[in-house]
């Protein structure tokens, strides 16, 4: 039995040409492209085309790619009348299990099989239709749950666009388009997360698609995986005013609570998401611009107080969730807007895994009682 | 980065005291106690009070225990109602993915929160309700897909004589609830398959044990994860006579296709589980028995000329196909009957996980090119 560092910290499970985060370097990339230039230059679609196909779309690839995807977007009546019944029995539980529920019933619907059976172009298709129809999910869910109809996709509108289309049915402004294709670009893809991870360990069974995606949102809904964004935004309105932060984050760190958007495992320079998140910001008025500004100075300052002169940086989530936030987005819907862009990375690494496969069947060490007999 | 065996082979993901596989002993146990021993000496609730609770239990625990479980099988109306759809939508999918789809309304009906949040005593609560409503819901699922009422639970049953019941409405023939209840025990747990391992990856992010559970009957799914005793059934009915097994067997080969339970991962030797199974099989009048000793043959000697002498041994799908069958489960509830067993391994691992918890997050080795910017 081989033993490694807790958690697999440092342990290449496997290769990949899906992407790199060289946290040393502040610097991550998808397929060779630097993942912020990406973010600054190309449409979703263009990323969407580069993680799924394996490079940047041309002209004629362009065209086909927006019409393929937008093809996917409509729910079959089978699904569209189940969603009302997912959507009042998620009241209690958190929007990712909800959209969950409701990505079950569409893989039930195209009655996905293993990727052995299907072969590589079928697992494609499955990969560019879940993709393509999870905004689609999340806009009907909301919708539901507020007691008001889904308004069905748009084909003339790229993804993003109809995403923000489909919540409230107004035609979607350019600028705040643009903002939250900015984020979503960011989140594609950020090395092997216990999400991506998940969902690679149950395709590598031979699992169908939709398994291995199920597998990953239930990862992504817990705490320490750090998909949520909405808790910065609690985190701010509890503080209320600039002038609290550094009592708060004082008191907080006096609890020994984390600070919510602060740290990275994988940095130790700056993320370099939140270069670009600051500018979208900005773009949008800077309307939390303050507010942040007073509770990053006030976390630094503690924490270089505290650990002796040490950084601690603002991670993806702190600005995040003021973009999405300032381009319209409900509170409640910023986890699984996150879900909406992560899921291109996962069905690329799924096809990825299903490419190369070997089964992940660890060990363990057993460390209890010695065997004894049954008596 | 630390380079690591393919498929993680080999490689101590974490501690557990939860059970272990001793290979090249064949043996393996729970929580110390041989598990063939106990599938021959306890009943199902006992062996699962040992893996929930951590030891066996005395008369008066057993008596709480049957109680608390038992009462934990009726489905609230509001998941009762949505399973007719689900059957409806999973005609086409697998039956696994029907009941993840249940199970997921089950999920959200509580409103199951994550770990951190809900403590460790309304995790145990989760995992002892998980485990006792499965084959509730395989139960009713089945009827539902055949065009019948589900049959409500009876609490004066013990938990497999009420599976069994509540699949025709029949009193369970003890002799057969016997086998069906020995296989169940004897496949409650087996080392870091993918399953247990993505439940336990899953939990690592401190999401609710039903996203867990979720993501282990995914790996489930899979073929490769080897829990797919109907397959042999089917290779049965397809040989068809015993003097037909060696020309089969020797034509499959041929074509470099695999038999169906044959072979096993973690076993140099027989597979412990078979020896009991074959005992059983015997008590239930040995059905299938003269055929399953043709292919056995067959397969033995074609694998030892092929392989010079090396010996191949029976899995434990092949016995445990056959005790099902011969317990009067349709065939098509097979995979989901090893479920209904192996969820008390996952939700005992899923608990492991959250009581020492480092979340599961690895690194992989980058193979695709050099980055290069977006141009």
């Amino acid at each position: 039995m081989i033993d490694v560092p807790a958690g697999l910290k440092g342990v290449a499970v496997t290769e990949t040409s899906v992407g790199d985060v060289r946290g040393g370097e502040g610097f991550y990339h998808y397929r060779q492209y630097d993942a912020p230039g990406l973010a600054r230059d190309r449409s979703f679609e263009d990323v969407w085309h580069l993680m799924h196909a394996g490079d940047l779309p041309d002209g004629a690839q362009r065209e086909d790619f927006a019409k393929r995807t937008a093809g996917c977007r409509a729910l079959t009546p089978r699904v569209a009348s189940a969603l009302p019944a997912i959507a009042e029995l998620a009241g209690g539980a958190g929007p990712l299990q909800a959209l969950r529920a409701a990505y079950e019933l569409v893989a039930l619907d195209q009655g996905m099989t293993s990727w052995l059976d299907a072969g590589p172009g079928t697992l494609q298709d499955q990969a560019l239709a879940t993709a393509a129809v999870f905004p689609v999910l999340v806009a009907a869910l909301h919708r539901l749950s507020g007691g008001r109809e889904p308004i069905p996709p748009r084909a003339d509108l790229g993804h993003v666009a109809n995403y923000l289309y489909m919540l409230d049915g107004a035609e979607p402004d350019p600028v705040r388009t643009r903002a939250l294709e900015t984020y979503l670009i960011l989140t594609i893809d950020h090395g092997f997360s216990a999400s991506t991870f998940s969902g690679r360990v149950v395709a590598s069974t031979g699992a169908d698609l939709g398994s291995a995606v199920i597998a990953a949102l239930g990862a992504l809904s817990g705490p320490l995986h750090g998909g949520a964004p909405s808790r910065v935004l609690d985190m701010l309105d509890e503080i209320g005013t600039p002038d609290r932060a550094d009592a708060w984050v004082r008191a907080r760190l006096d609890r020994g609570e984390v600070i919510m958007g602060f740290g990275h495992a994988a940095y130790r320079t700056a993320d370099p998401r939140d270069t670009l998140l600051r500018e979208v910001a900005r773009g949008l008025g800077d309307p939390r611009g303050e507010m942040v500004a007073a509770v990053e100075k006030a976390v630094m300052t503690a924490f270089a107080e505290r650990k002796s002169g040490a950084r601690i940086n603002a991670n993806v989530e702190l600005y995040a969730a003021i973009v999405m936030e300032a381009a319209g987005l409900p509170r409640e819907l910023l986890t699984p807007t996150f879900a909406v862009s992560r899921v291109v990375g996962w069905t690329a690494h799924i096809t990825e895994q299903a490419a190369r496969n070997k089964i992940i069947r660890p060990g363990a060490r057993y460390t209890g009682p010695e065997p004894r007999g049954t008596s």
